[in-house]
């Protein structure tokens, strides 16, 4: 599919074949003296086909502020292996069977596996951090990480109820995504030396990027293709995730649509039906075009974040890069 | 009970006493804006009578290498945030009900609560030690909680298997108490400045403290009162992980009995009976006094390490407690 291969794609390929060279590289001599199945259990959840949108932000970001050599690959692996670990811990949480189109960690091999395995990675990530970015990197990336399991705490007290509010949605989704999109960003700054406002600025992109990055995958959920996102559609609902198009659809609703919408969600989600009428609910009433207008205008503000880089001739290329990646978040498909 | 107030623990009291002081304040600050369940999982979880060992050493070592001031004590309550952050994760991989006499974290709340606080207490012991002991402390640290599930893989692989070694055994106990115990005392040395030499031997005075009090805490799980420890004693033979006292039984049986203690290690561990009938066998053969005598040995090669501080007059008062310290945990019931 030669279509496929748009120069963006082409450009995010290359780099996430070079951080994945890193992380190879960086495991292979780490873990000489590892136990195997350790071993095994990270090269399984490492090597999943993610999309490298952490490790690859946080390089674009390193060369928009001058700095490219083989250690910023570290630093990019240390996000990925974060990332990797949330979600290891997640799918035990959640009993999650499927990612990525195939078996979770927890399923493939074991509870345990996937919570020690996950611990290795989050205890190797920091040390990464930490060593590459000092102590400025390790404060950033630290309450980034500490966010992250405070959203899910969030999210978990939010479940399935009603009264929660799209300000409740946006500081869990800034806590579970937002975040660690940011500290990518930021981390390649302070790793390339950038100045103060430059690490600011890109932070910030890296925010809104990251929202409207989880407001997409919140639509996906409802919309997405089954076989491209390898997850079943419709588990936030049935997780009594209340996420943007359904906090849309409920506001864009009359008292009788409302007190459906309520019953279904107070009702037994795990019935497919229940998934199936909320997300035509959702569509009736406009939540799912909505929401991506909301995602639309996250874009355009990080886009606007850019200006300073994209002024400059030395990082216009990469800032370039860094708006069009944000661009393509509006309309990929997994 | 005046008997229980010996100077030694009158001192070691205090210091906890400052310990924990550091950590409510440290929370209170950290935690202002966090989900209120967050902080009721954290709190019950770090404050249940735990015997403060790791932060206590830290604070004995940097005060032996001439430093104690405000913020040694939040760089000795990382290391037990770190700590109860693995008992965490341990007792929900172990479904265990109970720890230190109380219902466990996974029990009281529930698994995604004892999975999220655990990473959150990680991501902040390793963001302290950071800021407080910069990348060679990091170094250290994270080497250690590497290390920690490492040694649970490897735990886990021997479970069970009559083929497990003594060399197995103690290279489990390095990983997954050692090392921990190792980086308090090498991180309180590093905090204070200490010279290459001297963090040298308090690391391994922590290594080798740290695997004696491994192998007491295995013989107390035999033979332990268990109101005493707060646990079901045998858990570690029906777990399957054969012990020193058990493979030093092993070694001594003749024939006959190694068949029939090979047959209650392959048959259903979860029988009373059978863990009654091992706990008779191991005495019989005097597992449980030749595990006692190792744990001496190493006590004894830990003060040995402890020389050249007890020879300078600047440290040698914190350095007979810490030797003290060391040969009361022969003597310990929990």
């Amino acid at each position: 599919m030669n279509t496929d291969k748009s120069p963006l794609k082409s450009a995010l390929q290359a780099i996430a074949a070079q951080v994945e060279q890193a992380m190879q590289a960086e495991l292979q001599e780490h873990l000489a003296a590892a136990d195997p199945l350790l071993k095994e259990v990270l090269h399984y959840s490492l090597f999943s086909g993610g999309k490298r949108i952490r490790p690859v932000l946080c390089v674009i970001s390193a060369r928009a502020c001058g700095r490219d050599d083989s250690a910023l690959y570290s630093l990019a692996a240390a996000l990925e292996y974060l990332h990797t670990a949330t979600l290891m811990h997640d799918d035990v949480i959640d009993h999650a069977p499927l990612r990525r189109g195939r078996e979770t960690t927890v399923e493939r091999f074991s509870l345990a596996d996937a919570i020690l395995a996950g611990d290795w990675l989050h205890a190797r990530s920091l040390y990464l951090v930490g060593r590459l970015t000092a102590a400025a990197g390790l404060e950033v990336f630290c309450r980034a990480t500490e966010g992250l399991a405070n959203g899910e705490f969030l999210q978990k007290r939010l479940a399935g109820d009603p009264a929660a509010t799209e300000a409740d949605y946006f500081e869990v989704i800034r806590q579970k995504t937002g975040n660690l999109i940011a500290s990518a960003c930021a981390l390649g700054a302070l790793y390339a030396g950038a100045r103060p406002e430059q690490v600011a600025a890109l932070r910030r992109y890296g925010e809104l990027v990251g929202m409207a990055f989880q407001i997409v995958d919140d639509l996906l959920d409802y919309t997405g293709k089954g076989a491209e996102t390898g997850k079943e559609l419709g588990n936030d609902f049935r997780e009594g995730k209340l996420t943007l198009p359904l906090l849309r659809a409920l506001a864009a609703a009359g008292p009788d649509e409302r007190q459906a919408m309520r019953a279904l969600i107070a009702g037994d989600r795990s019935q497919p039906a229940a998934v199936t009428q909320m997300t035509v609910c959702i569509a009736h009433l406009g939540g799912f075009r909505s929401a991506a207008a909301t995602a639309r205008e996250y874009i355009a503000r990080a886009v606007q974040e850019l200006s300073g880089l994209l002024a400059a001739p030395a990082s216009a290329a990469h800032a370039a890069l860094l708006q069009e990646l944000a661009e393509y978040i509006l309309i990929r498909e997994k």
